[in-house]
C-alpha cells in the first residue's frame, strides 16, 4: 500500500484536511520525473544503451520516487546542445562527454580523455583518489552543474585507413575524419583532418572524400560499415586510450533530493562506470572476430615512428593547455600530469608486464 | 515527515486502529538492520575499507531503510567461516574473496582469479555479458546465497625474495608463503610453499622459517613490513592477475526485500567493484614509491623463464579443473576459458600495445 492511497483511506476514515495538511511534503517529495537529455541516437551500442540502462537503474534504485526520463539525441535537443539543456532548465540530466563542452572549458577534456592519456582504471583514481573531482567541481560549479563518471569504452580502435601506412611520411596528406583534440595531435602528424557527423562517415569514405576515418572501436564501428570500404583496421588509438562518458546534473536540484535520492544517482553512474566498461570489453572483441572472420578485414598495428610522433604532438597539445591564461585550465592540465606520472607507474610496472607474458606464453 | 510520525498523528487525530492495520506491512519494512561479517581485519587498506563503505553506501542509499552492520574478521565468526555464517542463519551477508570456499566448490576461484587469469576489466567483462554470473549464481544457489562482485585490487605485486632470482632454477627450494591455486603453481616450479596468516608473515621471514613471501601489493604490503627484511620486490603476480571480491547475501532474505533495495544492494556493489580498484591504482603506486624512495627496495621484474614456466604450471591447474567430474566445476572452467581467450584479443590488440607504447615514447 503506497503512502497515497493509505492517505485517501485515511479521509475517508475521518481525518479529512488536517491529515492532507501535514502529509503534503512528503506526498510533494514522493514522485519526481527528471529529463535526461544525451548525446548519443538512441539505442547506440554501448553508450546510447547505457544512458538509457543508467535512467533506468536510477529510476528503479529509487523505487520510482526519481523517474528518469530519457531523451536520444535530437529528441528534445540537439546533441551537442545537453549540457546548455541542463543549465538553462530544459532538462535536469545529461548524458555525454565532458569534451564535447571544450567551448564553456578547454579543462573539460580531461573527464573525457586527451591524446596519450589515461587509461579506465587510471582516469577513475584520479578522479576518485587524486583530486580530480574536486578540481571537475570547481569548473562545473561555474555552470551551476555536477558532474559524475558514468561509463568509458576502454582504450580505442586507431582507425579504417584505404591504404597501408609503412611510416610516419604516409600519414602526410591523408584526409582523415578524428574530431577534437585528437585531430590536433594527427594534424600535426601532416594528416588533413575533417570532423563530420557519424552518420556521413561511411558515404564521404566511399566517394573518395576521405581516406580514413576512426569512431570508437569494434562494437561501434561495424554497424556503421566502413570495413566495406577500407579494410585496414589500425590499432590502438593512442589518442583516444581511454574515453569516459558524464552524468551531469542541476547542481541546485541535485543538492535539493533527500540525501538517499542525492546516493543512488552518485552510486548508479559509478557502477555504469564499470557496466559500460564491461559491455565494450565483452563485445569489442565479438565484433572483431567478425570482421577479421566474415569481412576480410586486416588489423594492423601502427608503425613504431607513429606512435612516436603521437607522442610527441600529444605532449604539445597538452603542454598548450597546461600554460592556459585560465588559471582553471593550468590547475587541470598540472593535476593531470602529475597523476598520470604517478598511476602509470603501476600500470607500467604491474599491469603491462604480466600482459605482455601473458600474450606470450599463455595458451589454451 | 516520516510515515511512522504521520501514523502516530493520524493515530492522534482519530484514525485508530483501521488506520493502524492499513499501515503494518509497511510499517514492518521501514528499518531493516543487516550483518555483514568479513574476512578481511578492521580498516585493512582497500578492502576491510572498502567492506565498510560498501555497508555505509547501502545504509545511504537506502535512506536507512536498510542498515549494514559490519563484522570485521573474528567479531562475530572466524574470518574463514564468513560464508557459513550466512548460510546458517548468523549474518545476512558476507564481505571476502570467493576463493577462500574453495571447500565447497573448486569452481568458486574463478570468481575471484585464477593464475594466469583475467585482468579487472575482463573479469567483469565476463560476470556480467559473457555467462559468468549466471553459472556463479548456479553454483550460489546450491548454498542459498546470491554472489555479486564487490572489488578488485588489480593485478598484484609478485612477491618479496630475500634473494635475487636469475632464473627458475634459483626458485627450487624457496620458502614462499603463497595461498591457494597460485601456491600450487609455485611449487609446480619447485618452491616449498605454506601459507599462513598476514600477521605471522613478517616474524617468519625475520626468523628466517620464509625466504619469500607474497600479500597483495605495495598498499597492503607497506604496512606490514616485509621490506626491511627482503629487499627485492619482483612484479607482477602473474597468479593473481586480478582478484576480485564478493558480496554474498543470503537468498531467500534477498529476494524478500521490496526491489528499490535489491537494486541498490545489486548497484553499491558494482559501484564498490570501481572505487576498491580505483583505491589501489591510486595509493599502490604512493606506497612503491615510499618503499623505493625511503626504504631502499629494489623492483625487479621476474626473470622471462619464471613468467614462461608459471604459465605452464597455471595451465595445469586451470585444466585440473577443466577435467573436474563435477559438471559444475567443468563448465566453470570451460566457460571461462573460452572468455578469456575472446577478451584477451582486446587486450592484446589494444589495451596492451597502448601501454607499450606509452611506457617507450611519453615523457613528462
Amino acid at each position: 500500500m503506497d503512502r497515497r492511497s493509505f492517505i485517501k483511506r485515511a479521509g475517508v476514515l475521518g481525518v479529512g484536511a488536517s491529515a492532507a495538511t501535514l502529509a503534503a511534503p512528503a506526498l510533494a517529495q514522493d514522485k519526481i520525473t527528471w529529463r535526461m537529455v544525451t548525446t548519443w541516437p538512441k539505442n547506440f551500442p554501448g553508450l546510447g544503451v547505457g544512458a538509457q540502462r543508467l535512467a533506468d537503474r536510477i529510476t528503479a534504485a529509487s523505487g520510482g520516487r526519481l523517474t528518469i526520463q530519457v531523451y536520444s539525441a535530437g529528441e528534445l535537443v540537439p546533441p551537442l546542445q545537453s549540457l546548455d539543456a541542463v543549465i538553462d532548465g530544459t532538462a535536469e540530466m545529461s548524458h555525454g562527454a565532458a569534451y564535447y563542452w571544450q567551448n564553456k572549458s578547454p579543462a573539460l577534456s580531461f573527464f573525457t580523455g586527451v591524446p596519450y592519456g589515461m587509461t579506465t582504471s587510471e582516469l577513475t583514481a584520479w578522479v576518485r583518489y587524486m583530486g580530480g573531482q574536486e578540481i571537475w567541481d570547481e569548473i562545473y560549479d561555474q555552470f551551476g552543474v555536477q558532474g559524475f563518471l558514468s561509463g568509458n569504452t576502454g582504450t580505442q580502435a586507431g582507425g579504417w585507413f584505404r591504404d597501408e601506412l609503412k611510416s610516419v611520411e604516409d600519414v602526410k596528406g591523408v584526409r582523415f575524419r578524428t574530431p577534437g583534440l585528437g585531430g590536433r595531435v594527427w594534424e600535426k602528424l601532416g594528416a588533413t583532418v575533417t570532423n563530420m557527423a557519424a552518420g556521413e562517415i561511411f558515404q564521404a569514405l566511399q566517394s573518395g572524400t576521405l581516406d580514413a576515418a576512426e569512431f570508437v572501436g569494434p562494437y561501434n564501428d561495424l554497424a556503421l560499415g566502413f570495413h566495406q570500404v577500407a579494410k585496414n583496421y589500425y590499432m590502438p588509438s593512442f589518442v583516444e586510450s581511454g574515453l569516459a562518458t558524464e552524468l551531469v546534473v542541476d547542481k541546485a536540484k541535485y543538492q535539493a533530493l533527500p540525501e538517499d535520492l542525492q546516493a543512488i544517482i552518485r552510486d548508479v553512474s559509478q557502477a555504469e562506470y564499470d557496466q559500460v566498461a564491461a559491455d565494450f570489453y565483452a563485445n569489442d572483441p565479438r565484433a572483431l572476430q567478425t570482421l577479421v572472420n566474415d569481412h576480410g578485414v586486416i588489423v594492423r598495428d601502427f608503425p613504431e615512428d607513429i606512435m612516436e610522433a603521437g607522442a610527441k604532438a600529444s605532449i604539445e597539445v597538452v603542454e598548450e593547455l597546461r600554460a592556459s591564461d585560465d588559471p582553471l585550465v593550468k590547475k587541470t592540465a598540472e593535476s593531470f600530469v602529475e597523476a598520470l606520472n604517478l598511476v602509470r607507474t603501476r600500470t607500467e610496472k604491474i599491469d603491462m608486464p604480466y600482459q605482455i607474458a601473458r600474450n606470450k606464453f599463455l595458451k589454451y
